[in-house]
């Protein structure tokens, strides 16, 4: 098996007998959410994630560290819109019912939810098999009073790319907790344990993704296109590419990384991690030169930290550079949630 | 375990600090669906359903009629709320990539979706370990152009209780299919065959249910209260008179059995099956009895046949009666999702 999630969806379900247009529909298949106009004056995003435990979550993990990343995943899909969080619905796939688990994930789902002001409205629990996995499903539904959505395919030849927060602690974070990575990530010291303050860094980086929500509403349609990054920077980049027609040089130099994901791997392996790792919910997006100030200016004002990172080109594909500005090669291993395990 | 996947939702979800009330949301956890207010003119009506393979249908039956299965109950919640289709998610977590798989699906979904004028407009597709069961989850969303929602709520004492179609069917369903029913049902002639006939009506109730969304839309508010039979008449209608606090008697036998049921099992189990069972999908609402006429030449002009089985009372509680006038004890067995596999 080679096809890839997204060849799935095109082959499958993205067709005409399936996924039609409709009155109603402003947007469907194809970016961070669809775009329903059906309803009168403002737009209203939604979005849905699976998240299957043991694949997405270890099974074993705290269950308020498991409300806490699956909302705050499906959430930064509305951030990666320009949408307003609203509400959201939860489906809930369980091999048993566990009081004290069910206390702590509502708990974890509760401090999210007041976060953003986007409470539960319904949803669906059942039993599955005790052998089965827990099974997530989220989602969210979010407005557009002030900002139209952002699209992945509104990007435009000249815009600058930005990025938020640090890339790769999401990949690293996998290391960190111990959990399976598609990259091939070694410690600095493998022999040693890791500090507290790491070990509560990166358990953070997973469980507790920060979606850009604040920061994507002031700016609103100040960004031309934008996506959250959870396939790693070159997969996630390269939907807003091919939305947009367009290609981009990205300076490997300018990637920012944390202090913590530099003292766990090399700067070689945190550069894997925030080209192709992904787990980092941080977004990325373009926007014309000519409004950098106003940017970094509302960023300053919100305190999230954003980076350019590079620029939309005319050709087609990405390129990586390196310090002495050489092509990076990129090899086909930005996550694909249908490869085949490598072991 | 005993608790609940009612109590599981008031203790751990339906809570202040999780399901709180915030603008644009008309109507939260509780009915068939949650209704959206803020997104200007129309009210937005949406549901979810999970669906796990064998809890929810048998891991090997054809994709396309766990396909047209899935969208179907889901749409009849839809129906439930008076709400006309728009568009639905879908989230598919797969332990495997089956291209045959996946184009058989894909076909189901696409009849369903035709029918009901109800697109695919987004998702989430992953891969979960090899072992674990398929989970589908589906969200519909539908707008009330013309009708309020029509809520569980607003029941009105002295409404006639409607039901529409055969109830018993969706567990008999089980039966004929020999999948497991917490019904200890045994056919009538349990040596012999099936005939095809019948193995092909029950694999159609059960696979392909109809969802009432023509008739919800002709009555409206016609309907004073209204729910989808999902769990058997007494637990389904019981949430219509917790919801508006009031009680009902029920004549059972008014209860409408197909041939078909009535040539599988007893009469009597028939009945269990209609009050106990599940999986109908047919609707259960109240109406004046003023409007019994209007109601009538709706259902014969659309083609759907309804019964009134009873009337909603003063007292709390539910009452069935037999052909004697005697009251039915009512076991404590409406379908629990959490209550333990009885062996």
């Amino acid at each position: 098996m080679s096809r890839s999630e997204f060849n799935v969806i095109t082959r499958y379900f993205n067709s005409e007998k399936l996924a039609f247009a409709a009155d109603g529909i402003a947007l469907g298949i194809g970016d961070d959410g669809a775009v329903l106009s059906g309803t009168g004056g403002s737009l209203l995003s939604m979005s849905m994630d699976l998240l299957v435990g043991d694949v997405h979550f270890p099974k074993d993990a705290p269950a308020n560290a498991i409300a806490t990343r699956a909302l705050g995943v499906n959430l930064s899909d509305l951030a990666a819109m320009a949408a307003k969080p609203l509400c959201f619905t939860l489906g809930l796939a369980m091999p048993r019912v566990d009081e004290a688990w069910l206390e702590l994930f509502s708990e974890g789902l509760a401090e999210v939810a007041q976060q953003f002001k986007c409470p539960l409205v319904g949803g669906d629990l059942t039993r599955c098999s005790t052998t089965a996995p827990l099974t997530i499903a989220i989602q969210v539904h979010g407005l557009h009073d002030s900002n139209k959505p952002v699209l992945r395919s509104g990007a435009e030849l000249g815009d600058d790319v930005y990025v938020t927060g640090f890339l790769g602690d999401g990949a690293l974070a996998l290391l960190s907790l111990g959990l399976h990575s598609h990259l091939n990530l070694t410690r600095l010291n493998s022999s040693g344990g890791l500090s507290q303050a790491t070990e509560t860094y990166f358990s953070n980086a997973f469980y507790r993704p920060e979606p850009r929500i604040e920061l994507a509403l002031e700016l609103g349609n100040l960004m031309h296109s934008a996506i959250d990054i959870s396939d790693g920077l070159v997969g996630d980049l390269g939907h807003i590419l091919k939305a947009s027609n367009l290609g981009a040089v990205i300076e490997s130099e300018r990637l920012p990384y944390s202090s913590h994901a530099l003292g766990l791997v090399s700067r070689d392996s945190c550069r894997s991690a925030a080209l192709f790792g992904g787990d980092d919910y941080e977004l990325c997006f373009t926007a014309s030169p000519d409004r950098e100030d106003e940017i970094l200016a509302v960023a300053s004002k919100i305190g999230v930290k954003i980076t350019k990172v590079g620029r939309i080109a005319a050709g087609p594909g990405l390129q990586v550079l390196d310090g002495a500005g050489q092509s990076i090669e990129i090899p086909n291993q930005a996550f694909d949630h249908f490869r085949e395990p490598s072991a």
